[in-house]
């Protein structure tokens, strides 16, 4: 069986267990190469995996005619550009979320890959790819709760996590768009429809230092959908308790939820705090199996010629709304949100 | 011990579980008269519990000198009315909700009160004084969970009620005024300010007979507070799995979730649907407790010569919110909220 | 209306809440002597809740023809010969558990009670009167979970009343006497059999005090039931977390779960800890509404001259598993339970 | 990077979920051949996921000089025979559970592993590597529950799989031997104890199949340790709602409660039947990643030249202790467990 040979770029927390599962995880994949500007991070893992080939620069990497696919986790701002930059070297690509950081760059992303259309373009919506969604999903399509006509999602990042939120706030492009996309991307997936317009608010409650970019730490949406349906949508950086992933759906037959009780794993423990479930602490530690099923099915894709689910409109359309709230919070004002 | 003496108005369902509550429940209360339109149910419940008085007119009742306050159960559009007359024949008063059904009613129901500062008045606000909402508003109050900054509030009635719900749709006044007024008088109580804006939106998903009364059979608002804090407040009238009263506060150093998983009672059962909870199927069985906690403060606070905490602006404040969303959700507009 | 007039004995913790049950919570009832050692007690009482009669001396008290019923919270050496003689001056007996200490007594309170058919005795397993057990034992007896054929059931103290238990050790009879009991009689009522052997264990793990009594801080026993059915009982005195009272029936067709995660309220909290529900701290707390509940069934068994399901012989069966699980205890044994 | 080359005996459900996770979630393990009786299921396998090689004879299997391990997972009375000639043939074994079906076949294995002190020997309790046991054992071992004294374990087949259980009834060794060994091997590790006595009972409550085999569908036993520790098992074939393990261990501090409200995922249904979470269905859907860790431990012990933390001695005392509770729930006594 010949392996997908990857070639991965981006060694940050995120990038490095990408890596670690294109290496370790899927037995059709190949890490054949990493790429990051630190040379000694670079060097270090080169040798610890036995990658073969490590890069510092981008353009060079994608000369190397044994890759298949790139796997993008680089800065949000880079992303189009190698999404452009691979597709002409003839290789797949997976790009981490977000698509881009400008409506303009989605609209070039999806230009080059429909010029492409033999290459597999994957988008890192990774909750799609949760056990729990995917039962989720399948339920609804089913019927089971017949019409969902409610979205209510919340991503909280933990306290204990807040300094590099801070530090990272100027280029994170807020809450909205770093946070609530996820949401945004299920909300659509979920109910089946478009968001048409929003209203965003929310505040510093705790951290004044996210208002210094027009942002807060907690922010919230009211979304009103195509088919009328409604969504709501909360983003935090100040939860106490850990990080915290929690969707709703309401249909008009049964009601959905998940991780509505936030759990570590299935241990309960009693003490004099009382009966508690400890929860999960980030987003690797929650999503550890969605990280991998995503890859998997890329792989699939390439091996099987097929295209994946979430495609590269589902990335522009995610980042248009993420903009609208945004533009909400900003000036307090009901926002249409534009079609395309 | 001389005890407080009751005239009872109105007994529908609920009216007549007050009724039971002041006969049977409260040592220091007695249910000395009732009233009601129907003669015979009037006739019924005097015989069977041993009440002195019966009337079928609400002006009669309050010439009865033995009575030192009535109950006001009766249709909305009467209770201002009804306020103001039994205030000015010295009664104590407390009243269901809503206070008024128009702005004008809950203001005429301020004035009479100011009038009668010797008299207790108080509103049926029963979720203040359920036991989980008195043990989380306590824990607020102690700064266990920080600066609460988000309210979140469900009220659902089960599918099963639907037909009663659809029939008086056009006298309730829609689901902002007569189920989320519930969530819009906790959110002020839990977050201690006061909503200034507010966009509302929801649709008829199920029962398109709502829409007949420019209402939905669900409905959302995302409501902007004065002190920046946030609430999202939804009403449903087909919830599948029952009656759902479901609250959370999101805080700067601690998050409260009232009845966050419903429950009936502490059976859990297994079985080939799984492990489930029953649930409660409506606001009787829910707030059981409730109904008699805020009887007893009621009497205690005439007893005692002492005013509770809710007052009649709480009324006039939860009509002038929900009015709003209404509007707004009729309007399709973002909708600033008067301050009075 | 006549009301039942009470003479309540012993006003220590529980015998408090009782007599104030009796006088402010059941409408059919009154408060209309009591009985306690301490004439201070007594006095207070007597004059805080307008009670007409206080007395310290038992014989004198049932010699007040006022009197419809005794309610019996005396030490429980006391039971037996309170019960003899209150019936034999007339009155319905209310008797807290156990019936008796010995099973001698048991059979002389049987005696008894067979000399006035005509009075009404009820002891009190107050948990068959708690709203979620009723409501598991009507849904056994509709069939839902089948044939029932597996008992657990926890009783655990919480650590924090650790001082008290030590303090009674040498009067208690011993954790399967005090507390097992309880479960002892949710067996035989929820299995509908009798247990016929028995293995007891356990021991001295956190406080070494209750040897010196022949006795553990936690035991356990496995019961053998006459129609093969299993009992697992559980009592502890050092949880951590609260006082819990857990109970299981598992069926062929399904399992029943009480209280499997014990709660306090409907609150759920969100902190460093978790996600925690917190927990009833004693059992007042938690069967607060039990203890209301089956005086109101004591109260309307008088009225309507019938007898309550909690029969004499239910306490003398109870005694009889208790002892033979210390027995087992003591000796290392497996013990046949004696049928009468 | 050389791999560990396995040679899997036995293709059964569980045996092709083992040489699957060999052959793909392992990156250092390689399924080298494989073996079974039904040739057609050999060929299928092999040409499937490209093989090397097929056997049908275990003794021809263990000549090939490629291999470096075999992991068994043949009948149960295979086990000790083909764990002697695989270390014999110089190979590492892993061998699923039980060691042995007699207490002789246990001493024969021991003295075997024994013998080759070089080969890396483990048993397939995998329970001791789902991640919520591996958190659970480490809060344990850090104190967090004081000195645990109550393991409460249950083990639950659905009875949709009842067919297959009694099928196999004859073979299986019964509920304790096939089942309750698991929880037997947990109570020892967790308690870090070893039982010294039991009570066994139990009966057919659904199946009387059972019967026939001196074995109930539904038995427990209570288990004494040498630390005075106790144990409650309970094993059932039965259960209404799907597959049930769950573990409780009760300490002086605090209290773990491992899959106490069982879940398939994170999904919570609201519907008519109320709030539910559905369960998982069968050991390798609960399982699932356990069996993929223990392959890594085992593979990772052979690499480093380590040896596992579950030993050859553990399946010769779990083994021991289940014939015990299997003796005395067929002779109704007490049994002493004999030392070794």
């Amino acid at each position: 069986m010949k392996k997908i040979k990857f070639g991965m770029v981006g060694l940050g927390r995120l990038g490095i267990q990408h890596a670690e599962n294109i290496a370790f995880k899927i037995p059709e994949a190949e890490l054949t190469a990493i790429c990051a500007i630190e040379e000694e991070r670079v060097e270090e893992i080169k040798t610890k995996w036995g990658v073969p080939y490590g890069y510092t620069d981008f353009d060079e990497m994608i000369k190397n005619n044994e890759l298949d696919a790139v796997f993008l986790c680089s800065p949000s701002h880079l992303h189009c550009d190698q999404i452009e930059k691979a597709l002409e070297a003839g290789l797949h690509v997976f790009s981490e979320k977000p698509l881009g950081t400008t409506l303009e760059e989605c609209k070039r992303a999806e230009k080059a890959i429909e010029n492409h259309p033999d290459k597999v373009f994957m988008l890192g919506f990774m909750r799609r790819y949760d056990p729990s969604y995917v039962y989720a999903k399948k339920m609804i399509d089913q019927g089971k709760i017949g019409k969902p006509f409610l979205f209510r999602g919340y991503s909280q990042d933990p306290e204990s996590a807040i300094a590099g939120a801070i530090a990272y706030a100027g280029h994170s492009g807020g809450q909205f768009i770093d946070m609530a996309v996820h949401d945004i991307d299920l909300s659509r997936w979920l109910l089946d429809s478009e968001p048409i317009q929003t209203w965003g608010i929310g505040g510093c409650y705790k951290h004044d230092e996210f208002g210094k970019h027009k942002d807060g730490d907690n922010v919230s949406a009211l979304l009103k959908f195509k088919n009328d349906a409604m969504a709501f949508i909360f983003a935090g950086r100040t939860a106490p308790h850990g990080y915290n992933v929690e969707t709703e759906i309401i249909g008009t037959e049964g009601i959905l939820r998940i991780a509505n009780v936030p759990q570590k794993n299935l241990v309960e423990v009693l003490d004099p705090s009382g009966v508690r479930k400890e929860c999960s602490q980030d987003f690797l530690e929650r999503f550890e199996t969605a990280y991998v099923d995503e890859l998997k099915e890329f792989v699939d894709c390439i091996i099987n010629k097929r295209k994946p689910e979430v495609t590269v409109y589902d990335g522009t359309r995610t980042t248009i709304v993420a903009y609208a709230c945004k533009e909400s919070f900003e000036t307090g004002k009901l926002i249409d949100i534009q079609e395309n």
